[in-house]
């Protein structure tokens, strides 16, 4: 089914709120095998409005429309529409009961404004809105239909979940189904190279993108079933995952953390953390995951050396290696290790502003890890400006912390042998 | 000048990645009188982002594209665009060595598939990309100009920076400007009925909205240049500053971790943080900020009990108050300022998970602050998920800093008299 989402407010297209609820649809879509070929986001304006609508119902089988349902002047969306089907609108007697009974529960009076998000045309059925003023409209006409939400995110998916998703479902003929492998360590044309074979098929489809968290490689199949496309999938999941074998961390929306978490729990490992350059991003990004107690016991930002030396590393080792260097990285992964009563301790230490450091350069991060036993210290100089560095900094100490795990991990494994 | 943007890939499409560039760019264009009509999404589709290109060129005075530049297979803007205006492309001689070069550099060895990176068409310059492989294409043909930019945020802005905002400058015509004005403490409605007689102009126009970092008042003017406009907007400006008054924090693009910095350095303060419930979060907000080791000395993320009791913070009163109560946070506020040897410590307890936590429901939020002297508690129950809970949480803190910040500097200056 061809579909597209047209996003209506010119706070879009001033920069001021950023299209999400397009980006929460495009997620909800390939499983119901919904084929998103289109996004617009248009301001407040009747001519363009209309003009996209009307060139929408010629190219698509279904239109999602977001925005324009308040009950301001410049809320135009439900006006615009009635034009471009050449339809009249009219106040629907129960919706307006309904509206002036939600300002009543709340005791609030109820804005004669308000009254035009009671209106309705003769192709459209409302849709209920239980936590807001602004109803739906779901058209059926012709060969399309249009569905009509409010642009408040939390409106919207709460219409989505309750009223939308489940009829969609029925209707869904062929869906799209996507698996997603996630590595680490090499760029994107290594990968292209490694598996250029399978990047010319049809479908199923294979695609490289780059995000924050690595390269990804999206193998998409389309069928009557999601059973039979997870069968055309399958394969060349199993050759594509055997070429890069180590370099994967993860797949489809697993975070890299959750799978550290994972390895963690397993093995009944906890971590411990000191991260200067980092300023607390790694914690963070951590403490995002669910339960992320059950192994991170916590984080030292030392972002100053009062804060280091509290750690108890030695002053001597401060003063003569320097607060940015690799010796005093691996003995703040000791601390780490140690203040916590952590199974490893982590350290990051580095420039991730403009300035140099003890003569290191902006981008020059210290990565160290250990069990105790093992140690694993990294240099790296990283580009970009200072969140880029910080979050490139993160992202490669979960790298390490996957890399350390593997290897003390399969000693494991040689020991019970 | 009529513009749009097109942002190209595959991914944005399948929800995969969220069009950032594009809020990005449409922030950028006001000042510069540029008017956003339409942002559209396309996938890596030949014929679908052919029909785009030829629809934009129709409607639109200037084009900004990005994605679709990488070396693989999928990345077809160029080839499209050429298509798209009856043009070859040709590999650059000089681009090529360029290109060699970027990787030499690196010490990383040239993939071939990359010199498709080098090619340009007639009616295009080339725009550098010194932090990637692929240049930028500034397309000049008939009534339209074409600026083509990398997919990739870092690289995408770089450009935008270094070698386009400037040169569109000088082509602007009527510009808008706009001041917003940052709050925080009170709702969206509040505001609303306190500025209510400012939100019916024309231009100037005032609008208010909801971001992460509280509820924003936008006052926009749109005059031949900058300076009219401004004078514009200063009397308004004015009055909603006074009505507002100590509800704001700040102004524009400021960060409020970046205000509360100016505050710290102006009074020589600096600050020790522990914090639980926020795991980082608040570290991690402050760490982003350019020099904040000006003020802030560390955060001790302390996620666990040993990691508490670490802070030097009596098992007593741990075990009798708990780990998540206001008597404990207060006591860790106290330990926050000693251990990093700060002027004034904060620190934050409470559930960010869905589990409750010694019969705190998710949500708790304890918060506070001190000096040695004063000391501002507070308790909070907050909404949401985990990760909307630790950035409110964060929000809080910041309002919290500044609040407390207010009456010491007060005192400061009721002594000096």
């Amino acid at each position: 089914m061809k579909a597209e989402i047209i996003s209506v407010g010119t706070e879009l297209l001033l920069g001021e709120t950023i299209d999400t609820n397009s980006n929460f649809l495009a997620n909800e879509f390939p499983t119901l095998g919904i084929d998103l070929l289109w996004t617009t986001q248009v301001g407040d304006n009747f001519n363009r409005l209309e003009e996209i609508i009307r060139t929408a119902i010629q190219r698509s089988d279904i239109i999602f429309m977001t925005g324009g349902l308040g009950p301001t002047e410049d809320d135009i969306t439900r006006e615009t529409l009635a034009l471009a089907l050449n339809e009249t609108m009219i106040i629907d007697k129960d919706q307006e009961k309904k509206l002036r009974n939600f300002f009543a529960s709340r005791d609030r009076q109820f804005p004669e404004k308000n009254i035009k998000q009671a209106s309705i045309i003769k192709s459209a059925k409302f849709l209920d809105n239980p936590v807001g003023t602004a109803p739906g409209w779901w058209i059926k006409k012709n060969n399309f239909q249009i569905i009509l939400m409010p642009g408040p995110p939390s409106e919207m998916k709460t219409m989505w979940f309750g009223q939308i998703k489940e009829r969609l479902l029925n209707k869904s003929q062929d869906v799209l189904v996507k698996k997603i492998i996630k590595t680490s360590t090499l760029g994107e044309s290594n990968i292209n190279e490694m598996i250029e074979s399978f990047l010319h098929g049809e479908n199923p489809s294979v695609g490289i993108y780059v995000k924050k968290d690595g390269v990804s490689i999206r193998i998409a199949a389309k069928a009557k079933n999601q059973d039979i496309a997870y069968k055309m999938i399958k394969p060349i999941e199993m050759q594509i995952k055997d070429i890069l074998d180590t370099y994967i961390w993860g797949e489809d929306d697993q975070k890299f953390a959750q799978v550290i978490q994972k390895v963690m729990n397993q093995h009944d490992l906890t971590l411990g953390i000191i991260e200067s350059a980092s300023g607390g991003n790694l914690a963070n990004e951590i403490t995002n995951i669910e339960n992320s107690s059950s192994f991170f016991k916590g984080s030292l930002v030392a972002y100053q050396k009062d804060a280091k030396l509290f750690s108890g590393i030695s002053q001597e080792i401060l003063e003569s290696e320097g607060t940015v260097s690799l010796k005093t990285t691996s003995e703040l992964a000791k601390q780490a290790k140690q203040i916590f009563k952590a199974d490893i301790g982590l350290a990051i230490t580095g420039v991730a502003g403009i300035d140099t450091i003890e003569n290191k350069e902006s981008g020059t991060i210290f990565l160290s890890i250990t069990n105790g036993e093992k140690v694993i210290n990294k240099k790296l100089l990283l580009p970009g400006n200072r969140t880029q560095i910080k979050n490139r900094a993160v992202f490669l100490s979960f790298t390490l912390i996957k890399e350390f795990l593997d290897t003390i991990v399969i000693d494991a494994n040689h020991d019970s042998t």
